[in-house]
């Protein structure tokens, strides 16, 4: 049986559920706080539980997007997951995490994750989801995700017509990373972070160098646009994604 | 030259334009009205001037979906495009809205064009963005998009980890469309509509029919998610997206 069919299996049984707390996964966007959806702040803003994950400074990037929208009577829950290969250390932190969680729902509160961009789209999300869902009344938020706001900064379709679109992280080897953006129309590589230099001769490689652009921090406070053939070499962007188009869509 | 390099080069030159209106292409979302932004709310509710898309019964997707947010004193311009093959039609009506949204800018007026889901995301928007953007100021507000409308459907994810997710229009050969989707991970077929049955035949010589999943009418009222195998023959879901997903992330 399809993964999904066994999940909207339990998504039947769980609305039958009373009484009990719903887990909304909330995308709050890209990084502007005014790109969070109405429903987004409606549901933060009147959440008793708030949690979001933080990394090992305790900093937390949903958090900073959606501050002004948080109830200050909200218990906030950060959560730190252990970013490392060895993946034990991560599924401790998300059973400990799913633990407190269903702790608040089932006393009758509804419990709010934040979520950058979008729940479902490279988050973390999913692991709480799979964990929660199995018992609880789980309901996802979509956000704006940073492909469109990437999109805008540069000014450029993500796609269009007829245009097959690829979503690439830049985490993959450099054969596969080569192989899948041979014959792209349109592509983002998100997740670019260490592995710059990789994707910089890769990209040189396809002759896609001037096709492509760099967005870092799309759509916050200091968004920067940098064409690829513009990029001081040795400088690697921080927190960036790039961009291929190679439409030339002049209707 | 890259197109967008060109594009920012404009981009410079408008910034200096004074008293000048500046044209907003804001995604409005996929179909739910709390899936807009607070900031396409924001313009929304503010801009003396609305441009959307009609359908030729004069039905307009967009407009629908933020009449809430409209200004009562709002000018509305609804703009009909013909959905011919041939492009000229399509281009004399481009080329009209430009020129009525023009007028109004060099009057002053800020100008809300109204995007189903994102601006830049197989959006009619690209075509006024490029005619416009050569004199005037154009800013676009990026808006959720079905992608991920439909996976918060589905509950199940778009992308996790190191997956490649494509999104593929079914308007493609159905040659193409097979080799597009033969080595997916994760994929999102937009523009499913007339194209159902093909799309269906395809997915099945590829094994991939029990991974698949369709959403109708994402977001909306009437939404109706169905496993791919579970759609009777012969039958054709309306205004639908079909998500596939090969992931079995269980962290």
């Amino acid at each position: 049986m399809a993964r999904y069919e066994a999940a909207q299996g339990q998504g039947f049984m769980m609305s039958e559920a009373q009484k009990i707390g719903t887990l909304f996964g909330v995308g709050v966007g890209p990084g502007d706080p005014e790109l969070l959806t109405l429903k987004g702040h409606r549901l933060i803003s009147s959440s008793p539980v708030i949690v979001y994950p933080v990394n090992g400074r305790g900093e937390s990037l949903a958090r900073d997007i959606v501050t002004d929208a948080i109830s200050p009577d909200a218990l906030e829950l950060p959560i730190h997951v252990p970013m490392k290969t060895a993946r034990e250390p991560a599924q401790v932190a998300y059973d400990g995490a799913a633990d407190e969680i269903t702790t608040h729902l089932d006393q009758g509160r509804d419990v709010v994750f934040l979520c950058a961009g979008d729940p479902f789209f490279y988050g973390s999300f999913m692991y709480l989801f799979q964990r929660i869902k199995k018992t609880h009344q789980v309901s996802v938020i979509p956000g704006v995700t940073s492909l469109t706001a990437c999109a805008a900064a540069l000014e450029q379709p993500l796609a269009s017509r007829d245009d097959v679109l690829s979503v690439i992280p830049a985490t993959l080897p450099e054969d596969r990373l080569k192989a899948e953006l041979a014959d792209i129309e349109s592509a983002v590589i998100v997740k670019v972070g260490r592995h710059f230099e990789k994707v910089r001769k890769v990209l040189a490689e396809l002759n896609l160098t001037t096709y492509a652009g760099i967005v870092e921090r799309a759509s916050c406070e200091g968004e920067k646009i940098t064409p690829l053939s513009d990029m001081p070499s040795g400088e690697r962007p921080y927190f960036s994604t790039i961009l291929i188009y190679r439409g030339a869509e002049t209707w």
